[in-house]
């Protein structure tokens, strides 16, 4: 048996339902690996809690229920130790189930000295592409969950890649939630009223801006792209946003109260997609020429006009998937499917360290 | 740099595809893992050209350019040593890219002592359940290339299992060759000349049965079974087949000369499935209760009804993935894609040999 540690950063959503799967599942993934992970640190912004031989599973369970009523890790005023200072036992994991930036360089020196990373937050990787080389040199950081939750989409890549293949193009709807509302929108609903329901749902962020301006969409396909080889900074991609620009800069219950402002010029672009046959998809193109990530209005033959709600689709043409794309279709969001895609880099990476 | 030695068991296309694109990567795995893989054998039938320090680029060009012609590795009534009596010089990986049954027990000896083994051939993992054990014990063996040929359809079940995730049901269409005849069949062709140009164009076996019988679909939907767990010996798939079985024991030509008898049988479910706006498809259905291989009438929605001619589809429903299925779709055939999926699943075995 090889025990593995490993640091959580993060234990919100998807952080506890990853440390549940682990708990629930460890024993299973011990009979068929040999190989048990060791949690020796939980971090979030406060403080990190850490037992070099190992958090018990009352310490882990306590933890995790004062993080679900709303209680910091570590308590006002305390000056615990952050996850950065900590010196794990032994070769280890550090997991960033976080949405921080600002943990590239500190992953990164874990890697150069042997750790290795497994990212479900896409800023470490969406920052200077210089910190994308550090974190994932030689293969030292997996981030599934990066892009399309638990999809298998960055190991399909990868193993494209790995076996000598060449991009072409990847073309992705990887927003759920404007997936949801293209479909709403089909269905003859107001732009307003679908966001509005959208908000209410919970299925939009806070601000339901941070998910209509595409920025989250961009960042999937910098990562995308700098997987595929393609050494581009941010500014190379740029998203086409839902609202203009106008809008970016008032109160969010303003832009809440200011929606039907949008409601025309929508209804005219899903008309003018539905006159030609075809359907308006929120798009991400990349290719080594460059990216596009924007509405696109597409033929009702395209993969991508079969979308429907929140599922995502990833087409890969490649070299030697030349005439018909390989596509990779389901839902790509959601704490449970996106603590299992860390769950699986996670069972590949210690399957590495176990040798 | 870490070198990993490597017995390639099998010199035919996917072989040869296989060894091209290793010679041609190598460099570029060599710089991104620091992995070098080192050919110390290649086998075939007839015997085995090792060099238990490395074959170099001219003898492995050589074996490959006198196999394509037909040429033996052996010169017949050689009494060279075969792959099985060879011992490698340290832990290294163990390539079967026949078609050939009975190797089972000897690669399963060789993941016993500490090898690994990377499959494109189906026969060692769909004979008896305990040899599917003995040879994925502790994810010794990696099998990508046996189902779907480059399609991520094992790893994608495997990291799905590996999270904790369980199967309710998996759906799909895994013979190139059988639905490219549904697609020609629903084209208004009749079987017998459908059969006849795909035979003629190569995409069938020489035996075209050997794709008729659905044997090779039970056989994958057999691995990806024991994949979810379940201890089934072969006869618990049986596959419906697309002729009679009286035309099963008769010569090819004979089987050939009565195509015709099976025109009306098809045309009648062709049109049957036509009329109720559905499509005809062979698809496998696997869950905890049982599998069935054959031809379905699938409803003008479901995502299997939407294929076209030769690609795959594969269809996850889980515990995680419960409203809306994760799905794989593709090119599921041809030497190319099959070597890369053997090589993936070589990088992916190198890797944890790295440590």
């Amino acid at each position: 048996m090889k025990t593995i540690p490993i640091i959580q950063i993060g234990v919100g959503g998807v952080g506890r339902a990853l440390t549940q799967q682990l708990l629930a599942h460890g024993d299973a993934l011990a009979a068929r690996y040999g190989i048990r992970f060791e949690y020796v640190g939980l971090a979030d912004s406060t403080g990190l809690r850490a037992r070099r031989l190992g958090l018990s599973v009352s310490e882990i369970t306590t933890a995790l229920a004062e993080k679900a009523v709303g209680q910091p890790l570590s308590p006002a005023g305390a000056f615990g130790m952050g996850w950065r200072s900590f010196i794990l036992p032994q070769r280890g994991i550090f997991i960033d189930v976080t949405a921080a930036g600002g943990h590239e360089q500190a992953l990164a020196e874990r890697v150069a000295t042997g750790h290795r990373v497994v990212l479900a937050n896409k800023k470490p990787l969406s920052a200077d592409f210089s910190a994308f080389q550090a974190l994932t040199k030689g293969g030292g950081t997996r981030y599934e969950a990066t892009v399309g939750a638990g999809l298998p989409v960055i190991s399909t890549l990868q193993s494209l890649l790995d076996s000598g293949d060449t991009l072409t193009r990847i073309e992705a709807a990887m927003s759920g939630t404007l997936g949801y509302l293209c479909t709403e929108l089909e269905a003859g609903k107001l732009l307003s009223a679908a966001v509005r329901e959208a908000h209410r749902l919970g299925y939009t962020e806070p601000d339901p801006r941070d998910d209509l301006s595409g920025a989250d969409v961009a960042r999937k396909a910098l990562i995308l792209a700098r997987t595929c080889g393609l050494p581009w900074e941010p500014v190379q991609i740029q998203a086409e946003p839902w609202f203009p620009a106008a809008l970016g800069d008032v109160s969010l219950d303003e832009f809440m109260a200011r929606l039907e402002e949008l409601d025309a010029p929508f209804a005219a672009r899903v008309a003018e997609a539905q006159a030609a046959g075809g359907a308006l998809r929120y798009v991400a193109t990349i290719s080594a020429e460059g990216a596009s990530v924007g509405l696109r209005v597409l033929p009702g033959d395209h993969p991508l006009a079969s979308l429907r709600g929140p599922d995502n689709l990833f087409s890969f043409t490649t070299a030697r998937y030349a005439e018909r794309p390989l596509v990779v279709r389901g839902p790509g969001a959601g704490y449970a499917v996106t603590a299992a895609g860390v769950l699986a880099d996670l069972v590949a990476t210690a399957r590495e360290l176990r040798a």
